[in-house]
C-alpha cells in the first residue's frame, strides 16, 4: 500500500517536471518581450489575479500577412491573383490591351503596384470571382498545393513563422480563442488557416465580396460576384471584429499600420490587454523594412507603440527560427 | 484484488445506467421527431458509422425569432425599435408628422406594418443608430430586463422555447458548434445570446447596420449608422453562413420561408444531413399560424419540408411544455 502511493507520487512529481519544462514557446529567446507574452497569459488565466479574464472573453485576434506569414516582395493573394490572371487570359483577350490587366500580363509589377486601389481592386475581383466558393476553395488549395515564392522557393505553407504558429498554440491551450483578422479575401485564407495554424474557417474575419445565392437545377449555388462586399482593413478591422466576434479582443498581434486600428480598439478595453507588433527587421533570414515599406508599412503603428508601450518583436534578435523545418 | 475490480465494474455500469436513463431531451414527446433528431446525432457522432462526421464540421445553424422564441404578434425586435422610436420622439418633435414614425407614435401597428420594408427600415434604423455600439448594448439589456409581452405579460428572455433550449444543449454535448443566423439584428440579438441559448456572440450571425470607427479624446469609438449593410434573411441566410462561418451547416432549424434558403444550402451538402421546420400550431399554449401570417410566414417551406422529408415539428403534438417554468 505504502509502494503504491509512492510510486503514485513519483510518477505524479515526474508529470509536473516535464510539463514544467516542456517550453511551449522553444521558438522564442529568453528574454524580456517572451516574458511579456507568458506573464499576460498567466494574469489573465489565474483566478486569483484581478486581472482574471474568464475563458470566454479570452479572444485573441491576429493579422495574417506579415504577421503569421511573408509578405514581401508582395501578398501571396495578390500573387495567386496575378497567377490566375495568367491562367485566364487566353479567354480574355481584351486584357492585352486593358489596364491593369495589360501590366500584370507584360509582368510591370512597379507600374502595376504604382496604381494603388485603383490597379488592385479590378485584379483581385477578376481572379477572386465568377465561380461557386467550393470551386474557388479548389482553385486557391491547388495554388497553394504547388507556386512557389519567387526567392524563398519554398510552398508558401511553408513561409509561416513558427514562433507565431507556436503562439497560437500556446494562447489557445490557455484557454483562449484565436482569430485570424486581415485584410485578406476571407475565403483565400479559410483554404490554408486551419491547416496552417490551428483556425478553423469560422474564426478567420478578413474582406470579402459579394455573394449570390441562385437555384441552379435544383441545387442551390453561392456565387462570388466581381465586387466588394467589405475590406477588413485599417479601420475596417475593429468593424470585422464587431461584426464578425460582437467581443473587444483582450490581445492582439500585428505588423504594420493597417492593423494599428485593430490594436487600438483592444487596448482601450477595461481590464488587463495585449498589444503586439511583429517588426520586420531581419534582412539575413527575413526582410527588414518598416517606415517606407509600400507592402506592410509600419509607421504610426512602431511610433504608438513605443507611447503605449506595445510589445514590439525584433524578429532578429526574439526568434531562434522564422520558419517551420519541414 | 477482485473485490477492487469487481466494484469498478460495478460503479461503471451504474454511471452508464444512470446516463442511459438521463433524458437529454426531457421536453420533447417520445415520438418521431425525437427519435429522428436522435438518430442523426447518433450517427453522424458514431465513428463507426459511415454517416460519421468529424467534430469541426458538427455546424448547426438555427433561425431565432419563431425558432428559438416567440414571434408574435410582431417580433421582439420590432417591439423594441417600437419602444425606442416612443422613447426618443421628444427629441424629434418631426416625427409626429413624417411617416412611418407618425404611425408608430399613433399606435397605428396595422398601417405601420401595411408599408413593408419601406415602413420597417426607416424606424429600425433610427432605434438602432446613434450610438456607441456599447451604449447599444446597455439600452438592449435594460429593455430586455423590463419590457413584457402584450399578451403573454412576460419578460422576452422567458419567451424561449424550453425544447429547443434542451435541443441546442444536446447538440453541443455531443461536439456541435450551434450558430445563431438570423434575420434580427446581430447585435440586438448578441445581447442575450449567450445567457439565453448559450451561443456565444462569435456565433451569432445576423443582419449588420453599418459601423463607423472614430477616434474621440484618444479613445477609439465603434459608432452606430443609419445604413444598413448586410441583411441576414432569405437567401441572405447561406449568403451570411458563407461570410461568417465558411462551412456548410449538417443541421438547420428554422420556422419560416425567410429560413428556407438556409436549409436548401444546409440539405444540399454530400453526407448526412437534418433540416427541421418548427411549425406553430398549438394554438392554445403559443400560436398557430403557416402559410398566411404576415409574420414568421411558412408556406413554400412546408411544401418542400414534405416533398424532402425534412423533419417538421409540430408544437402542439410533439412538445410537452413550450416555454421555462422560471
Amino acid at each position: 500500500m505504502i509502494k503504491r502511493v509512492l510510486v503514485g507520487l513519483l510518477l505524479f512529481a515526474l508529470a509536473n517536471l516535464a510539463l514544467a519544462q516542456s517550453d511551449p514557446l522553444p521558438s522564442w529567446r529568453d528574454d524580456v518581450n517572451k516574458k511579456a507574452i507568458e506573464d499576460f497569459v498567466g494574469d489573465v488565466t489565474d483566478e486569483a489575479s484581478a486581472d482574471f479574464v474568464p475563458p470566454e472573453e479570452r479572444i485573441a485576434t491576429f493579422g495574417n500577412d506579415g504577421t503569421l506569414w511573408v509578405e514581401q516582395p508582395i501578398y501571396a493573394e495578390f500573387q495567386f491573383a496575378i497567377d490566375r490572371i495568367n491562367t485566364l487570359a487566353p479567354q480574355h483577350p481584351e486584357w492585352k490591351t486593358t489596364e491593369p490587366f495589360s501590366l500584370v500580363l507584360a509582368g510591370n509589377m512597379n507600374a502595376f503596384l504604382a496604381g494603388g486601389a485603383e490597379s488592385v481592386v479590378p485584379i483581385l475581383t477578376a481572379s477572386h470571382s465568377g465561380m461557386t466558393r467550393e470551386d474557388f476553395e479548389i482553385i486557391v488549395r491547388d495554388w497553394l498545393a504547388t507556386a512557389r515564392h519567387p526567392t524563398k522557393k519554398r510552398l508558401y505553407t511553408q513561409l509561416v513563422y513558427q514562433p507565431m504558429i507556436e503562439l497560437l498554440e500556446y494562447l489557445r491551450s490557455n484557454g483562449f480563442k484565436t482569430f485570424i483578422v486581415s485584410g485578406g479575401g476571407v475565403e483565400f485564407m479559410r483554404a490554408f488557416a486551419e491547416q496552417s495554424y490551428g483556425v478553423p474557417p469560422e474564426q478567420v474575419v478578413g474582406s470579402e465580396g459579394k455573394l449570390k445565392f441562385e437555384m441552379r437545377d435544383g441545387q442551390p449555388l453561392l456565387l462570388k460576384l466581381p465586387d466588394v462586399q467589405f475590406v477588413d482593413n485599417n479601420a475596417g478591422k475593429p468593424i470585422g471584429i464587431e461584426t464578425n466576434i460582437g467581443r473587444r479582443p483582450i490581445a492582439a498581434f500585428g505588423n504594420s499600420d493597417s492593423d494599428l486600428q485593430m490594436l487600438q480598439w483592444t487596448w482601450a478595453g477595461s481590464g488587463k490587454r495585449f498589444c503586439l507588433y511583429v517588426h520586420h527587421d531581419d534582412a539575413v533570414r527575413e526582410w527588414a523594412y518598416d517606415r517606407q515599406s509600400p507592402i506592410g508599412r509600419l509607421d504610426l503603428g512602431l511610433d504608438e507603440a513605443r507611447v503605449k508601450h506595445w510589445t514590439v518583436v525584433s524578429m532578429k534578435d526574439d526568434w531562434k527560427t522564422i520558419f517551420p523545418t519541414k
